[in-house]
């Protein structure tokens, strides 16, 4: 059985917005995702969404309000909730997800 | 809604081998806990667990190996896996297991 390190798989995640399988466990992934710019409006029906910042500052714009995130910090994104994540240099994140999670929404 | 950060939730957080529930999502809990000294050998029959290392060094110690861990680091111990984490100084840890999971096992 193996740890995983973020420094170790951030060295070979290429691109933005390519979210890396890094765990399992009861059914949820745990994802490692380089963040710049930003992605589109969306939503997940039936998943709560966890992003976890690790490095840099990310914005996640909800309709009515903007939750701005730094290192050491998370917010969970209910199920429902349109979400746009922007952020204006890069951010790594940590993501926690069901296994059914479509990364653009439903 | 909120976002939750690490190092204000860590001020506050009194004595060792105490989690605190931060989060929930999709029936999974979000706890920060701060480790010191060893705990018992158990196992969660029906749970897998995650622990992420935010600051220190943690040794999680399995029947036939050692899992070291520091800042940024994680492992996932799979349900039936007896387990002790161990570690001589202070380390500050974000676990994730399902809402059912009980500290001392099973």
């Amino acid at each position: 059985m193996k740890k995983v390190s973020a420094a170790e798989q951030f060295a070979s995640i290429e691109g933005f917005w390519n979210p890396r399988q890094v765990g399992e466990l009861n059914g949820q992934l745990v994802k490692f995702v380089r963040l710049k710019g930003q992605f589109e409006w969306h939503k997940h029906t039936d998943e709560d969404e966890m992003f976890f910042v690790l490095e840099g500052r990310l914005t996640i714009r909800l309709r009515d309000e903007d939750i701005i995130l730094g290192p050491g910090e998370f917010f969970i994104i209910p199920r429902g909730v349109e979400h746009m994540p922007v952020c204006e240099d890069e951010c790594r994140v940590m993501l926690f997800e069901p296994a059914a999670t479509k990364q653009y929404g439903d």
